[in-house]
This record gives structure tokens, sequence and C-alpha cells, in this order.
């Protein structure tokens, strides 16, 4: 039966019907098995007797607004903790959710575990970069991150792009305000001369905001803070040209323009979806776990689920230890 | 002659010759005269017997590569030294360069001086915003900001959307990961504790990157170094988007269609084009200093220049001033 996934049917906006579609294409177009864990009497419906969904109940759901630790210290019952503690006991071997992101976040540290060297996962997104995609460490999983954590986000991140992006070499680069190495705050600084010194990486040196799409680097290292505040940013940039250009196409030429480049435009803004790489990736825990949008479409979801099969199967998390060590 | 702008001849990627036009541009067309500072050889030809432009020779420019603040300390002879000294000796009452912006910040602080009461001045970014403009402050003057630097900026940027965006009772919001206010850094944390208790602001809580372009607040509050990382990330995204339209746009159908959505793909360009508001103000200093693009078309210098005088006329370093004290 391949890997199983342990998937979060009841987080996301519109789970679990979204859920449940996403893990439906996910088992018919690769070889993966899924424990699906959510209220089994609305589960059970939706699923049918399809081949290669299990499911598991859990009677809660961490809700939007909880605290994340919190909620999965106090609530064993939920489905994001069912689904963390399936993969702890070794009944599936990767978690994905498109839950409360902090709590998914919480519950994979917490419950499936730091992997051994590890100060704090990060969680990994993949940017759609000009000529291939750019992974993005730490995208938001860590506040008040210190130098030592970005250097071991950047062979975190590096692990990722070379064993789940197939880049051979990934080069790597840290976030800051220009070019120089002198500039930035005082952490990047020191980050600079932590990451120019490691023999391990291929350290290109400093990234822009305006590099996050160019592909100058392969890994752009970063706190989660500023990281999670340029994903963002980029999201939002790309929706709100696309809203404005929708906007000005008005009148018979423009709308006629816009109707003739709408393949075109529709793949632009497809190659800027983040659905594409399923989410953010969790690093440096005992198991592959993937932090689906909680705005994921069924597309999305599939995609987590297989790039979690593939985390298994290329031992992500073993390369991740060989790293790090 | 109404206000008196010294404008920096050699700063930019294209001085002399982008500057004079700019000039040209401004005097020509609003009320404001220019003390243009430079190689004195070189601007005369350029600049002929223009009426409303003056020029003060200086013997250097201060270099890409240079340390800001000591080539400020070290070469009194250097183009933006000698503009800033012109207005702190009274001979302009603003300063417009589109140099070394280290170097531009560095002069104003050191020359020009801070106001009373301002801890550090700070760089106010303009944003195409969907509705109307909204003030980025800090983008980027400052590293390692404190709490109470953050408070102070949105005093600062609020400021300046009212006085020169003509915005009435601007509101705020503090840049950082989420909108609940227990998100964030140790530093977003005790900023927002400082801005919601503060009755002199219209405070909105949490914006994230995504809110950058969408007119939500009026003034996103932000440490310098995440802010100009947002600042690159949006316009990089913005650049890329339009390359890959273009890129897409190839076929008979679709670059017909790109040929008759041009005009309107172009206002969304010129929307999101950095130049229209003349670059990065400096608040929080004892003249108003404008930091226009290095890459500023001769339209980006007028409107530096332009933006300068408004700012003079309306004083809004009176404004900040009362704001501060």
């Amino acid at each position: 039966m391949g890997v199983v996934i342990a998937v979060d049917a009841m987080g996301g906006d519109t789970a679990p019907q979204t859920v449940v579609e996403g893990v439906r294409a996910a088992v018919a177009s690769a070889e993966l098995s899924v424990l699906l864990v959510g209220d089994a009497a609305v589960l059970g419906p939706l699923v049918g007797d399809t081949e290669r969904i299990e499911i598991r109940h859990a009677a809660s759901v961490v809700r939007q607004d909880a605290d994340p630790a919190e909620s999965v210290r106090r609530d064993g019952d939920s489905s994001i903790v069912v689904a963390a503690r399936a993969v702890r006991a070794g009944e599936a071997q990767a978690l994905v959710s498109a839950g409360h992101s902090g709590a998914t976040l919480a519950a994979a540290a917490l419950i499936i575990g730091r992997a051994p060297g590890v100060i704090r996962p990060g969680l990994a997104a993949v940017l759609p970069g000009s000529a291939r995609p750019t992974v993005l460490m730490d995208a938001g999983a860590n506040m008040d991150t210190t130098p030592q954590q970005l250097l071991q986000f950047a062979h975190l991140g590096s692990a990722f792009a070379e064993h789940l992006l197939h880049i051979d070499a990934p080069t790597c680069g840290l976030l800051t305000i220009g070019e120089e190495p002198g500039k930035g705050d005082a952490r990047a600084k020191e980050a600079h001369a932590l990451l120019a010194a490691d023999g391990g990486l291929i350290y290109r040196g400093s990234v822009e905001g305006r590099d996050l799409l160019t592909s100058r680097v392969d890994v752009i290292v970063s706190d989660g803070f500023t990281g999670n505040v340029a994903l963002k940013t980029c999201e939002g940039t790309a929706r709100e040209a696309f809203l404005r250009v929708r906007g000005e196409a008005t009148g018979l030429r423009a709308t006629l323009g816009a109707l003739l480049l709408r393949p075109a435009l529709r793949r632009v803004r497809d190659s800027l979806d983040p659905d594409t790489y399923g989410g953010g990736h969790l690093l440096g825990t005992n198991a592959v776990t993937v932090v689906a949008h909680g705005s994921a479409r069924p597309r999305g979801i599939a995609q987590a689920c297989r790039y979690a099969a593939e985390g298994v199967e290329r031992d992500l998390v073993g390369a991740i230890a060989a790293r790090i060590r």
C-alpha cells in the first residue's frame, strides 16, 4: 500500500468536503494510502468505501482562534492531535493538515517531536521562481529567531531543495536589505558570518525582497517573522496585480484583449499559485509534516499528500538528520 | 520664488542627465526653485540659463559602495553634504537626492539634524493602495528598531498621511504575521500594546503582508528591516508578474490580446510605479528630505521636488513636532 499519510480531515476553510476531495484525488494519482482523521459520522458518507482511505474518528477540532500549544496539550481528542499520534505510533509515516497552522506546528513539535540536533523546526514555503522553485525558510513557524537557528534553517532548506525539489547542489542566500554583507540588522550580520563560514553550504550572500521570484538562489534563509511578511506580501501583490488588470479591462477593446489573453494570464496566475506545492513543509521534526493552506482547494490537498509521500520515500527526515548531526 | 529645494545633481543611476531633466520639469510645473548641487563644469552646459535653477558646485560624489555615515563625516565636498549644508544654512528649505540612500539619510540626520523629541528619523514609502495611497513606515532607514520607535513611527507616518497625502484622520496598523494581537515576535507584541494604548492614534491592530496594497489602513508601521524586505518584495513581485505576462503572450491570439489590452496593462503597471510619489520621505528631521529611487526617471525626480515643496508649504516638520512633543 506504500506510504500512509495521516490527514486531518477537519482542518481548512471548507473542510471536510475539500479535504475529502483532495485525498480522493491523491490516492487515485499516487501510490499512497490515507488515514483520514475526523468526525466519522460526517466523513463516512463522504468517503464511502473509497479504496486506500481509512477513517479514524476524532471527536473535536481545534478552532481557528485557539491558542496553538494549549489546544494541543489540552484537547487530546482533536483531529490534529489524533492524526499526529497516529504518526508517532507508526500507523502513518507523514502528517498533512489544512487546519489551524499553529496547532499543526505545535502537534508536530510536541507529539511527533524534533529530530535530534534540531534547535527548532521551521516551515519551508516553496516560491514559484522564474527558472525553478525557491525555498523560503522559515516562512513563519518561529518568532525571535537566533543567528544559530538561521544557520540551521539554511541546512534544513538545502536538504529539502535537494531531496524534494530535485535541485542538485542547491545554493542559499540570506534575506536582508541590501547586497553588501554589512547591511541588515544585528541578527542578519551575525547570521551572515555563520553562513559564510559553513563549509557544508553553497552560500551566495545576501538576497533582497525583490529576489523572491527570480530564482537567484535556491534557498532563501529568513527568520520566521520577516519570512512570513515577505511570503504574504508576495501572494498579496500577485493577487492585487491580477485584480487590477481585471478592473482595468473595461470597454470593448480591453475586454476583447483580456479574452484573447486569458489563457496566458491564467498560466501566469497558476505559476504564482500557492497550491502548486501543497503548502508549507515543516522541516526538522521526526516525520514529514505538510501544512496546507487553509484556503487550499482539492488540488492543493492532493499535492500536499503527494509531497508528503515523496518526502517519506526519499527519506527527507534522514537526509536532514545527516546534515544536522 | 516660493520654496527652494536643494537637489543633489550627482546621485542616481543616470545622473546628472536624469536629475537635470527632472528638475527642469519640476520648475516648469510648480512654484519652486532648485539649488542644483554638483560638478558645475558638467552641470552648466546641461542646465543652460534655465530660470529658477541655480547651480552650486560640489567637487565630489559619494560612491555607491561607500560607508554612509563615514562618507558624510569625511568628505565635506560631496554633493549630498554640500546640499544638506545649504538646507541647514537656510538657503534651501528641503533636500532631494537620488544618490546613495544611506548617505542621504546620514547627511540629513547629521547635518540637517533630528527634530526635537524624535528618537530616530524614519523613511516613509508611499505604496499604491487599491483605494488610496498607503504609508509604509519605516521602509529601511533604521535597523534593530525598538517598540518605542515603532510607536513614534506611527505618529510620523500619520502626520505625513494627513498633511502630504491629504488623508483625514489616517488609520494605522502594525505589520506582523497574523491578525490576532498575540501573534508576532517579541517586539511586535510590545509595540502592539504601546500603539493600542496611545490615544493620539487611530490604531486598527495588526496587518499582514497581504495588506500592503489593499488600503486596509493608511499607515503601516514596521521596523526598517521588515519594512524594506516587504517593500522590495512588493516591487519585485509586481515586476515579475508583468514580465511573466509578457513572456506568456506568445502566438497570434495572445499577441493580439496583449496589444488590445496594452493600455489597461500599462495603467496597472503605472498604478504600481514607485516613481509616482517621488521615492521615500525621511520623517523626523528638521527639514523635508525626499530620497528618490536610484533608478528614478525624470518624472520621479520632478515628483520628488514637488512633494518636497508641498511638504515645506504644508509645514510637515511643524506638524510632526506638534505630534511628538
